[in-house]
């Protein structure tokens, strides 16, 4: 009997989630939201998924006939992936999911205290195995557990550093800048450390970040003080066995993120998605003077990287104990080795 | 028997086609070429295509072992598609292709007397037929052939003008720009109105050109006088009832390149491409003193409209007559409908 | 006894505005308004400019002491030159500048008919003489009415259609894209040509527009039918005898909207600014088969090139007759010459 | 008797040293040079510079009469600042300045060991007394170097990490990207540090750098570890007071490069440019747990910082000896309090 999943909020998290729920042996897609027309809408019914809307919509006008409100998907669904808005996800657990007992995943855009759970796979499945609710982390703070969790257990982590060049806005957003500036976090150190606390509870972090006119990927700049000595070809053999982590060359001309979305969209992934975090071979280094101290690069796809964590997480809340198996499972539809 | 095809030059255009051909029933793709190691050169190797080497070649060093040179891709093929980089194309055919009798097609960054016929399937196909050697026009020439044939057929066209706004480098490329920069073709006006003559023989055109700082789409802005009155909402039927035309609303939240490309992405089209030109309805406009003259603007993916022109041509040249049958063919394998 | 300048609104145009007031000989700069405090206020500080509050603003608390109130600064001036966003500029005449009958000038974000009169220094400085309220017409609107102004004198304009290459965002906002997106203006024709209409009454013209993601300039490519035959050169002669518009010229490597600003930056234009139309030579071309049709591109300062007029327009209003005479003592200021 | 300067190489670096050099009171600009005409010519020439020029050029082509071959230039300087590209500068100062035993000012791009001196005014301008060769290190060493030495006097450097987030290319330069990339320098650490280390000697640092589709500024991101605790107030008070570092504040709306730009051009600066270093106040931050480790992130205008230090240096090399006075007649110039 397969899980009957619902999405609350078809934006750039939620229709990738839809995507991959759908794709799942074990799992079965209800349906999706809508609250008014867009190619997004077009989409949904050329794929055959379920559309329920939410509030008064356009949906009849642009000849959509939607399947029922978000009360009949509630109903239909076992779990909840709630994919909406920052504030909104908090604000729907409290309005829509409690009172009908139904189990719900936010994402990073909420506050940890909104769940007490964050989740990323690899790192605490665990804490999610039949819980209600739980909070998938931000992009960046999945990006930094899912590589600093690899040299924690490699190395043991005593702080780190690292430095977040974010993308000004998605691919899709016409709205948002900048055109031409690099703008600052000017609060010091910024948010994205103590969210990584959330999940890996013991690693001492600090971070810092920026805003650039890019619309692909972000980079971290990491460094990190470890409790042991390390190698750099032991360290991208780490890398290699973490999961959803990929080892990327400059020998391949895979230079920038460019290059790496490129090489995603050939490779024929689903909207030319890269959801592993890519750290580059020749930007690994160790400090000459003593080797505890690693540097390291690594590109983010924030509009996919997260998409595997909710699918691992519904299982986790649905009482599936397998964290490798789910993760294998999650990672055969997203063509990830 | 299938149609069997090499592929010489194995970037931007070629890496498609090569796709393309493998997917089509009446093709068999022999194999691409290789000049150095990449990831282009991965994906081809993961996708179980045969690679030929051009020259001296890194692929041994970096562990793919190459299934020939050049000349075996010759003699297996009957016919190459050359994506080779602007004048490379001229003079493979002087050097390689004529010596070997070879049928071979090139790309719009010949000229025109190189082969003598310019293609674009759905207004030119029978030029093509058992021809030799032909040229897929340019990206920006694709575009305007597909939407003006279908107005001239229907209106009549005494005179064009198009303004082509184009991207500055395509998204994998980092080093072209400019970043911050609009920069005007200095020719007035551009090469590209003959260009589309080369094709669309009797109509009248003059063009300018500019750059801008974007990486997904060129759009163009035409005004053409017509012989006949037209109406918008027949113009949009025109359009729509063209051959790899796709009418996109304001209406749909299609408001701009970017969320056209978005658009493809979440279609699941191969690398996010589309390849078909999308005009703008809200943008279509008969000017209110005489209905004779038309204005519309239209979008193109420079990565991948003249992609199934390069199909297409194929079947031309080894003498397949049915230009509407074979235009269905390659749409199908593109999703376009 | 020079004329008392109030400007209201110290943004963009603003404070170009007050600069251009502060040199010239017969104005005196009564002062500039802020609504909080930021650099822009640090500057007019420095500058040696009274400012005066609007509303509750945070300047005490950041250590300006204000001069007075807005109604302090209408007390003091003659005229008001009102730089403030859309609507406000029209709602400012009925609250504030109309119930102490002080006259004010008005910015291209309001409708034509807020003032009746929509001004152009060279085309129709006659209109505004001794008139209390007067719109300056928009950076795009100027432009074209520059150049087009010319050529009409000199050959008869019969229809132009111009395609406006629009800035994404002005250089110092940060907010606004888009990044990586051509957006086309999904109106046809746009409002501009109309808008040249309130300026040059008996041109026809059709406008269509598109923003990309650039800060430094638009671009123009205009079409115009003519009454008589022209010649290039002669077209360049027309172009450089015409007030505040630059003939500039890929052969002294000014290719680019890039390289214009930075020819104004090494000319040591205050904030790098260029208030002149820049028509290149190189893209200026009559269609072969009649001479009567003409093309030419061009470059728009959207930050500068109205604040001469805003300059001309004060003297004007206040009965000042010479309207050579105005531009040229206007000119002498900005270096144009 | 002012000191006599040539300036070989007129472009970003070039003309802004001619431009300061003639407003000193104590030098003479002799004349630049140019090897092929473009707007710099013609600035240099509407200055009223002399031109001298390099090889055969198209300047009397062009209407420019030159002054003199670079030979004349020579034989008149006193010194010389070579702001030639990478490597020519080395290769000027073995061809042309020992054999006419001429002094000569490099810039960053060459290499220490050219000269065995690199020159940070305020950190080690002694070394360069009467020397006849000295390298003015790049945009980014200048800047590290200016506040790092400020930091160490005060408190002790133990070792620094900085991430440098670099401009894609100068505002002039439409040829370079990226469009839409973040491209990492993949070797870790970056050369930078290194290079800091010919200035302060005793400073270990290593740093990582990325580049971004932007034009205005570089952004580095900086962590020291002290040897004394630090107080956030004490720290900004110690960049107020070093030289050529300013500290601005999201207080005033500069929260980004593009703001920093804008508050230049507002403040009359020639070419808009700003060349303090600036330190973002609210991103100044010293770790909870111990106050021994210092972030802070600044802003560095890559077009001009250094031209202040090639001004002090020209001083130093001719035997000037008072390093804090050449610091303030050279800033006077340039409006730096």
């Amino acid at each position: 009997m397969p899980i009957k999943v619902g999405i609350v909020g078809y934006g750039t998290i939620g229709k990738r989630v839809a995507d991959a729920v759908a794709m799942q042996k074990d799992m079965k897609l209800v349906g999706v939201t809508a609250h008014s027309y867009s190619f997004n809408t077009e989409v949904a019914k050329q794929k055959g998924y379920k559309i329920f809307t939410i509030g008064e919509t356009d949906l009849k006008l642009n000849g959509i006939n939607p399947d029922g409100g978000i009360s009949n998907l509630l109903d239909e669904a076992d779990i909840i992936v709630d994919a909406t808005p920052k504030d909104t996800g908090r604000d729907n657990i409290e309005k829509l999911y409690k009172p009908k007992k139904m189990k719900a995943i936010v994402q990073g855009g909420e506050k940890h205290k909104t769940t007490g759970i964050s989740f990323v796979a690899q790192c605490n499945y665990d804490e999610a195995i039949n819980k209600d609710y739980v909070r998938i982390v931000s992009c960046n703070t999945t990006g930094l557990c899912r590589t600093l969790h690899a040299i924690d257990k490699a190395y043991g982590v005593q702080s780190v550093h690292a430095t977040m060049i974010r993308r000004g806005a998605d691919p899709g957003d016409i709205h948002h800048g900048p055109i031409n500036a690099i703008v600052p976090v000017l609060e010091m150190p910024s948010h994205h450390g103590p969210d990584v606390q959330t999940v890996l509870h013991n690693v001492e972090i600090f971070t810092t970040a920026l805003s650039v006119p890019s619309t692909l990927m972000h980079i971290h700049t990491v460094i990190a003080d470890l409790k042991k000595r390390a190698d750099v070809d032991d360290v991208v053999q780490v890398f290699k066995n973490a999961a959803r982590v990929r080892v990327v060359r400059n020998a391949e001309h895979l230079r920038s993120t460019a290059e790496i979305i490129e090489f995603a969209r050939d490779l024929g992934r689903l909207r030319g998605d890269m959801p592993e975090i890519c750290v580059w071979q020749e930007a690994i280094g160790v400090t000459s003077n003593s080797h505890n101290k690693l540097l390291y690069m690594q590109a983010i796809h924030q509009e996919s990287n997260v998409v595997p964590e909710n699918v691992d997480c519904i299982r986790a809340m649905m009482g599936f104990k397998d964290a490798q198996k789910s993760i294998e499972m999650t990672n055969e539809v997203f063509g990830i080795k």
